[in-house]
C-alpha cells in the first residue's frame, strides 16, 4: 500500500473552500487544511472552518496568525471602512469592490507554499472562481498560472527538479450554482459553512456581496441557503 | 513641488537590507521599511532594523507579525533543528542549507505587495544577491522576475493598467564586499546591523553561514566586521 499524496487546501470556512476540500479528499489526497486569522471582521468563519475540516475528514487543520490589519485598505480588515450592502445580487457591479483585501490570495498561497514545502507536498488547492468572483484580480486563471510558475522557482523541490508544485483550482470555471451542486454530490453540509462579510451575532447578514452571490447560487437550484434559514426554536 | 515616490523596502536589520534601504533613499524614494516577527531565533535583528530604519531616514517602519513556526522545517524557526557552525567561509557548500526558511521571500514579498497596494506605491526593494546567497532558491533573478510577473496580475493597479509594480534588487549582482563598499559610500553604519543566525547574548556568533559570509566581505576590503569587534569596556 502506497502512502496517500498530501495536499494543502486553503480553507476559509466559506462555501467555495468547503467544496474544494471535499474535492481534494474525493480525489484521494490527505488534506492539510490551512486557515488564517488575518484581522478579518468575520472571524466567525474560523469556527466554521474548524467544523468543515472535521466533517470532511481533513488530516490536519491549522490556523495561521497573520497581520493584515497593519496595512488596512479593505473593508474586511479596516474598521473605518464599511462593508457595502445591497438589496439583490443584480446590483453588484464589475468593479473591484472595497471588500478586496490587497494581495490576500498571494499571501495565502505563499503560506500554503511554505507548508507544502515542509510537508513535502506538491499540491495546493484554492477555491477561486473566475466567474462568480466579485471582481477580485487574484481569482483569474492567468494570475494562478503566473503564481505556479513563480512558486516552482521559489522552492527547494523546484530547484532540485524533484517535483513540480501544482495549484489546483477546481472551481475556476464553475458558477456558484455549479459549485453547490458539486458539493452536494460529495456530501458537503453547507449549513456548516460561513461566507458572510459582515455577520450580526454570528449569523449571515444576507445583503453583503458574498451572501448575495451565495444566495443566488442556491436560488438557481431551487434551494434556500441554509446559512440564511431562520434558527429553529 | 511633486511628491516623492513611495517604495516599500524589506528590512531585516542585516547588512544587505540596510544597504538596500540606503540605496532606495539615495534614489529619492520615500522609504516604507517592512520587517517581520516570524518566529526567528535571532529576533535581536528587529531592534537592529528599528535603529537602521531611523538612522537611514525611513519614512515609516512597520514590523508585521507572521507565524512561520507553525510550519517549521528551518533551523531559523524550529527549535529542534540546530544552526550549523563552521570554522571558515570556505567550508560553506553549494547545497540549500538547513537555515533556508520555506517560501520566506515569497511570503515577505507578498506582504510588501499588500502594503505597496495600500500605499499606492509601485516599487518594492529587496536585498537578495545571486552571488553570496547561501544557496537559497528564492534569491535568484529568474525567481524575482517570475514574482514580478505574478504580482502585476494580482493587484488592482495591475488589472486597471494604472501602474506596473517593479521589484528592485540592487544587490543581485554584487558580492558581499561590493555591497559593503556601496553602503559605505552611502554612509551606512554597519555597526547597527545584525545578520547572525544564532546570536549569543545579543552578539554575533562569528561562525554561522551568515556571519562567515559577512566577515569574508569585510576582510576582502581589509576591514573587520564591526559586528564582530569586541565590545569596548
Amino acid at each position: 500500500m502506497t502512502a496517500k499524496r498530501k495536499a494543502v487546501v486553503l480553507l476559509s470556512g466559506g462555501l467555495d473552500s468547503a467544496t474544494v476540500l471535499a474535492i481534494a479528499v474525493h480525489e484521494g489526497y490527505d488534506a492539510y487544511a490551512l486557515s488564517f486569522r488575518y484581522g478579518q471582521r468575520h472571524s466567525v468563519e474560523l469556527e466554521a472552518a474548524r467544523q468543515v475540516a472535521q466533517a470532511l475528514g481533513a488530516t490536519r487543520h491549522v490556523v495561521a496568525d497573520i497581520d493584515l490589519k497593519t496595512f488596512g485598505g479593505s473593508a474586511l480588515t479596516d474598521d473605518e471602512l464599511a462593508v457595502p450592502h445591497h438589496d439583490s445580487a443584480d446590483e453588484l457591479g464589475s468593479d473591484i469592490p472595497i471588500t478586496y483585501v490587497p494581495a490576500r490570495n498571494t499571501i495565502f498561497l505563499s503560506f500554503a507554499l511554505a507548508w507544502a514545502e515542509t510537508l513535502d507536498a506538491s499540491d495546493v488547492f484554492i477555491g477561486v472562481s473566475a466567474l462568480d468572483y466579485s471582481g477580485y484580480p487574484d481569482c483569474r486563471p492567468e494570475y494562478i498560472a503566473a503564481y505556479e510558475t513563480m512558486a516552482n522557482l521559489a522552492t527547494k523541490a523546484g530547484v532540485e527538479g524533484r517535483q513540480r508544485l501544482r495549484i489546483h483550482t477546481p472551481l475556476i470555471q464553475l458558477t456558484k450554482a455549479e459549485t453547490i451542486r458539486r458539493g452536494q454530490e460529495l456530501g458537503v453540509d453547507y449549513s456548516l459553512t460561513h461566507s458572510c462579510y459582515d455577520p450580526v451575532g454570528g449569523r449571515a447578514c444576507g445583503s453583503c456581496d458574498s451572501c448575495l452571490l451565495r444566495g443566488r447560487g442556491f436560488a438557481e437550484l431551487g434551494l434556500v441557503d441554509p446559512a440564511l434559514q431562520p434558527v429553529a426554536g
